[in-house]
């Protein structure tokens, strides 16, 4: 009766009841045994992206967003020029917290249907020179695009601009090397991929551009370099960390090196999205993205056209089945997501379809094919 | 062997197996479940200092600095002045925050070991009418100090000064009335005296001051009044909130209320206090404050005069005994720190001075009494 719910959402995401146990103790913010497991958190996510000889691990207080507004905070010089490559509503995000905090920023728009394109980024920097820092997201969770994190990589390494990739929902599932692929910050937080819980974030930052980064930040919450310089000097974290999620993370983490990587990460999210599609597909549901670049992290399908839909009462009746959809963030069309990604196989996926079917028939409609 | 350490801090600190148990769920932050533990955190944190009528309570992700940096950024107008109060590490802190995002800032100094002055205040405001905001923390976490927080308020208030007060490490143990103290902001963090775990702050603003406070911020994940008016439309964080520490401070909230709210537990960590001092008056230390204004929160004690003292040993020492203790803040004087907040009674104080005893003894010191 009183049986978890599964989140199939962006994160927070259902979480193994090993990584929550681990919240069972107290831990002093200033104690060795804590800075221990800082220590060890940061150094096994370098590893996730292989940037043990070319990165360090910033962790900071907050939600993803508090950690990408560090970065381009940190990073980005007060006269600095930032370029988002914009396929969604993460990527407005972004234009918006940049623009806000005084640094000039240009959007170069996509559609939320397509990737964002490395050509028309090569151009773009061709015809203004003034650009200092592209800002890309990997995995553009308003409509779950895969977005080219290589070839973005490749135009900015090329033309010698900064890199910040929001990385918030592909970190540990989509692969990321970060001795191939050239970036100055790159973002994710403790709830996503990894599977610990909400509560803070992290940012993996080229050595040689941190050092440059003292006193760019206006914000001393966001300083990540003093948030840096600090940790390195005592091990200890500058404010307040909240300690239970951290050591949620080391769980998490210890079961994600356990379970063999990113590699089987992915394997197991594919398998996930694939029993997804699949049964979705039989129930007349239909993706709103193309097959090729759909990342196996969130997948939006259209909703139903039959009139009695209504998103509400779709969600409660899923819901009362013990399954936690996601509403749809596209500005134009009426969509609904489901998360591939948390503590969960391809038997919950199956059971999370079932429970749509039935949501469905509670309904009264026939099929989900939508309207278009 | 494996018993949890108490903490001796001023947070994070020791918390419940009740509070840490709630944390064992995983919660979609979109649900309309934790949207309600969100609403009724809310409420509880407004009854606490009796501000229904006046005032909404804003919480945020992140460590309380963050909520400090967030009130300064969203009340306090891009040309307006801030005057800190400042006797401690912490009303420097924010008086760097509030200079870093470029608010023009005065610092008014008193001693680390004095209360700040509602007559000094009372003065610098005739002298200076440029002033629009004043920042007093109401315990000093520093060394301990319990500022008058009913005496700076008058002076504001008859002033028509803003009042931000950081009660980080006094909310929910020493009393507050915003019937009776105006105040536009008060801010406090989860992991304090409620006895939740770190991870989110939270302001409580004044109604009618927030309303003009769009647009102040120039960051967006601390615009409080963006989090304001996102929260009240939809119910939900604007960002992905920390659900398990939300939780685990519900049923903090939940414990507190059943103790009977902030005068009982003002009288628990009255008695932790008194038993401290007692014990450790017995071992001949010395506590750096004047007990007229030592708030029964933290109290800073002189280092042992002994040659034979070193801090790491003394930690080290205690530690091995079950204690965590806290290292002093001061600027000039060898102090260290001893909390006396967290679900801890005088008996854990009493084995705490135990601990303290033998902790000497290995050291080879026969008395705690300072050098000075």
């Amino acid at each position: 009766m009183d049986r978890d719910k599964i989140l199939l959402t962006p994160g927070p995401l259902t979480t193994t009841l090993r990584t929550k146990l681990a919240m069972l103790r107290d831990w002093g913010s200033w104690d060795s045994d804590f800075n221990e497991v800082t220590a060890r958190v940061r150094r096994s996510l370098l590893k996730v992206v292989h940037a043990e000889a070319s990165h360090v691990v910033v962790p900071l207080q907050g939600s993803g967003t508090f950690s990408v507004e560090a970065a381009v905070a940190t990073l980005v010089p007060r006269d600095g020029h930032v370029l988002v490559l914009d396929n969604g509503a993460y990527c407005k995000r972004a234009a918006r917290l940049t623009t806000l905090m005084g640094r000039k920023c240009t959007v170069l728009e996509f559609g939320e249907a397509t990737q964002v394109s490395a050509a028309a980024l090569d151009e773009k920097l061709a015809a203004d020179r003034t650009v200092t820092h592209v800002v890309l997201i990997h995995c553009e969770t308003g409509a779950g695009v895969w977005n080219p994190l290589e070839a973005v990589a490749e135009v900015c390494a090329r033309r010698d601009k900064g890199l910040i990739v929001d990385a918030m929902s592909s970190f540990g599932a989509l692969p990321i090397d970060a001795r191939e692929t050239r970036f100055d910050a790159l973002i994710a937080a403790s709830g996503k991929c990894l599977e610990g819980v909400p509560g803070m974030g992290f940012v993996i930052v080229r050595k040689q551009v941190l050092q440059g980064c003292a006193g760019r930040s206006q914000s001393l919450a966001m300083d990540l370099h003093d948030q840096y310089v600090y940790m390195e000097r005592t091990g200890q974290w500058r404010f307040t960390p909240p300690t239970h999620v951290v050591v949620a993370l080391a769980e998490a983490i210890a079961q994600f090196e356990a379970e063999g990587g990113q590699p089987s990460r992915l394997a197991r999210y594919t398998s996930n999205y694939q029993t997804l599609i699949h049964g979705m597909s039989r129930l007349g549901f239909m993706p709103f993205l193309d097959p090729a670049i759909q990342a196996p992290i969130i997948v939006t399908f259209h909703a139903p056209g039959d009139p009695r839909y209504e998103f509400k009462a779709f969600y409660s009746a899923a819901r009362q089945c013990g399954f936690i959809l996601y509403p749809g963030k596209l500005t134009q069309l009426e969509t609904f997501r489901v998360g591939c990604i948390g503590a969960i196989g391809p038997t919950e996926m199956e059971q999370a379809v079932q429970a749509v079917a039935l949501a469905l028939e509670n309904m009264g409609i026939a099929s989900g094919e939508p309207a278009i």
